[in-house]
């Protein structure tokens, strides 16, 4: 056979933090003990009545397709979970389970990107942005941001950089790799101006819960007239069940459930049924004592990270990750990370995963494990660092 | 906003026969009973054992993200499956596990497809298919295809119908809507003349376990170098869980696994390790049995369509649907449907779910119900026909 791989692929790589953890995995297979700083993924195991629930499900038989668009009465508890919880009204009908924020993400793409138009992020941002607007014929219009607009992109960055091919912007709030988030009035701007252009805002709030300064809340309340992606993963715990959700304008629903017949048929059904308990109080108790662990750990580990000379300029208000600046140490952040894993047993993401833009200068460390752990890796980096 | 939904989406309609469910819902919500003879799911919940190994999964907390490519020991228990059960050697790191069959139609079209090449594939065939070939730009080449050929395409269409922008070619075997197959010889000469023209072969074997006539095989022995599609839905009765897997040629597994990082991250988990269970004596045992009932279903069905003047020319060995001409009753296999479902209280399938040729005069069964419902399908068809 002609071997001829699709000219997309060249475009799109791996994670580089994944030749790191096979090799972190190798180490721990010869004994080595490693700090995992690495993974975008809690550590906490889903919460217990989500888990029985999926439990009782099962035994139900409850294994049959649901509808593409997700189980009618799980749209409808998170149209009540926004209104009672993030005081924004949303039609049950406008939301529409998918298979994790991945299937989001994919179909607010899919119903908006036409072939060679261009969709505004953030770089530094989540590689998978640029890969699926890749997919879809488009083409990624990264815009550098640095610490000076907390990583993020601004309304004036957004109208300096429009250009005619420019069809949608996407936010991410709070940020992957940075934790920063965009506040309501620089949103209204932002949506304002889109709206204005005739172009599409695509907001990712699958972090929003993880809102350490104040009440979590959604962006959609100020953008209106946004798609808005989030999931069941990071702040519900339920990661490896594969369940999100995309909120779309009503304009676009239509055409999000012929793509998600088409491309998924449906989100996984025992997920589904269970993340119809997510909302339940006993959850959300578990759910935010968890998420004041995750505060626990970014109030140290900042301070302490700072201390050994990485910079970080903002507290970052959600998520959990810190995107630190390490160019006091290198100029080569990917050689940074895997000797700092070889010699000091400590595993961190390189700034090559997020982008291009001071890539190099950057790493991101994730606080997804237990704080004992984190303390444990500062005093290794101080040590790697004093030595190096 | 400038509402502007994405060209693509003008090609993908939804399922027509999502109408005709809503409607035979909106029947029975009145407390007509209706007979369902057009879901292309099986009735049979998911056999006691994987459901009882997915609980264990929950039990013991496994809810954490998979590798992209799936659990290393599920890919070894398919390569063990294969050599076993279907005499093909297929290395475990050439399969990889996916959110469904449409997961892997996905990587398989995404890691070959430029846009603007084609794709050829039977008409009739899986209505998906066409839009996945769109999504990336590319150019479904849909050929006609007939009883005369039991619907499938074969190696003197496909030298036919060859042209410089072909790259790819899609089979199903057994076929949804025909339940056809191709037979071995047939695809060995396919396998040559495509790889011959530098094109890629992509098999659909979901049905490939429900053969009826012929120990259940692999189309892989006779096309080594075919990606296979397929999935734990149909026979294992795990649709709901959204999980499948394709077998990928050496040279693209690096591709397949950076796509599948990308745009899926991985398959859910718990039907991940449910599915380790797909393989044991007790689950194969129920499995069989419920074999055994589709083909008694078949063998009663046939015939009695027949009889009522539904041409039916091959008794189609795989699968659970007859696809049959109905032009002794109408010219629009549409309309005739839905006064199908109004007046006898039948639910079926039209044609012009499957593509365009000859539509109209088709519908299709799918024997996803009990014997005893498919004789009340078969007695209210003959009072509407003869009342008609």
């Amino acid at each position: 056979m002609n071997i001829a791989v699709a000219e997309r692929m060249s475009g799109i790589g791996p994670f580089y933090v994944m030749d790191l953890l096979a090799r972190a995995r190798a180490l721990e297979q010869q004994g080595r003990s490693i700090i995992h700083m690495a993974v975008g993924e809690p550590d906490f195991v889903t919460p217990e009545p989500l888990t029985q629930a999926g439990i009782d499900a099962l035994k139900a038989g409850k294994t049959h397709y649901t509808p593409a668009a997700g189980l009618p009465e799980l749209r409808a508890r998170l149209a009540t979970f926004y209104r009672d919880q993030l005081e924004v009204e949303v039609p049950a009908e406008h939301i529409i389970i998918t298979p994790g924020a991945s299937g989001a993400l994919q179909l607010a793409l899919g119903v908006t990107v036409n072939p060679r138009e261009r969709v505004m992020m953030a770089d530094p941002g989540y590689p998978c942005n640029r890969h699926f607007v890749r997919m879809f014929g488009g083409e990624a219009q990264c815009v550098p941001v640095d610490s000076s607009s907390d990583y993020q992109l601004t309304a004036e960055l957004i109208e300096q950089q429009w250009t005619p091919e420019t069809k949608a912007v996407m936010i991410a709030s709070p940020s992957n790799p940075s934790g920063t988030m965009v506040d309501a009035s620089e949103i209204a701007q932002i949506n304002a101006f889109v709206k204005q252009q005739g172009g599409v805002l695509i907001i990712d709030e699958i972090y929003a819960m993880l809102s350490y300064e104040q009440p979590a809340y959604s962006l959609l309340a100020d953008a209106p007239d946004a798609f808005i992606i989030n999931s069941f993963s990071k702040y519900f715990g339920m990661t490896g069940w594969r369940l999100g959700w995309l909120i779309a304008p009503a304009a676009y629903v239509d055409a999000v459930d012929r793509l998600a017949q088409n491309i998924f048929l449906a989100a996984p059904t025992v997920a589904q049924h269970a993340a119809l308990s997510a909302f339940e109080p006993e959850t959300m108790q578990i759910l935010a004592s968890r998420r004041e662990a995750f505060k626990a750990r970014r109030d140290y580990l900042m301070p302490a990270l700072q201390q050994l000379g990485f910079e970080i300029t903002t507290k970052p208000p959600g998520a959990f990750y810190l995107y630190a600046d390490c160019s006091r140490f290198t100029e080569d952040s990917h050689a940074f990370v895997l000797d700092v894993l070889e010699k000091a047993g400590v595993a961190i993401t390189p700034g090559c995963d997020f982008g291009d833009h001071r890539a190099n200068q950057h790493v991101r460390f994730a606080y997804t494990t237990a704080i004992e752990n984190l303390r444990e890796g500062v005093a290794r980096l101080k040590g790697y660092l004093s030595s190096a």
